[in-house]
């Protein structure tokens, strides 16, 4: 099991929205992040937008995106969420890798 | 179990030190946050020095580093960490907490 830390951006002005929409993330984008690997999963947000996830993972972050990145159901949430990014891409095309450099179990 | 997140800031023109110290965290520091609560701890660091911590415990940042606070062997660790932040302050005393707005089991 890998520990998974990445970042990205979202919209300062637009953040009360967009942590609305994560009240209520649909049901079939929670099964297929489920399906793809994506294990104890908590996105934490910084006043100015600045968004920090973590997850569990049998192999990478990389094979956890391309499991997402392979359905239907992700291009429609990525869809819905990128006018909440600065750049209007979908957020998980600036997913910004962070290293593990300590543990404590 | 509350799932935290916060963040600090390292030197980056010391990272590489400062990682190195993190392969071998003294034991005694080690026992003293179990016992003082802190659970699947892990550190995450950006190139620019911006450190994200994740951890899980009972109740809250606040109580986790309090707990923390009332050793000596944490104080002995702050400032043997010191030199490693922009300020020269002790890390745990400029942890900014970040907001949880989502999560999957």
């Amino acid at each position: 099991m890998k520990r998974i830390g990445f970042q990205f951006k979202v919209r300062q002005d637009r953040l009360e929205e967009y942590k609305a929409h994560h009240q209520h993330v649909w049901p079939e984008m929670l099964d297929a992040l489920r399906a793809a690997g994506w294990h104890n999963y908590t996105l934490f947000l910084r006043e100015d937008g600045l968004v920090f996830g973590y997850f569990e993972t049998e192999e990478s972050l990389a094979v956890a995106q391309a499991n997402m990145a392979a359905t239907e159901v992700n291009t429609r949430w990525q869809e819905f969420m990128s006018p909440f990014t600065d750049s209007h891409a979908r957020p998980d095309e600036s997913f910004v890798e962070l290293e593990a450099y300590f543990h404590l179990d």
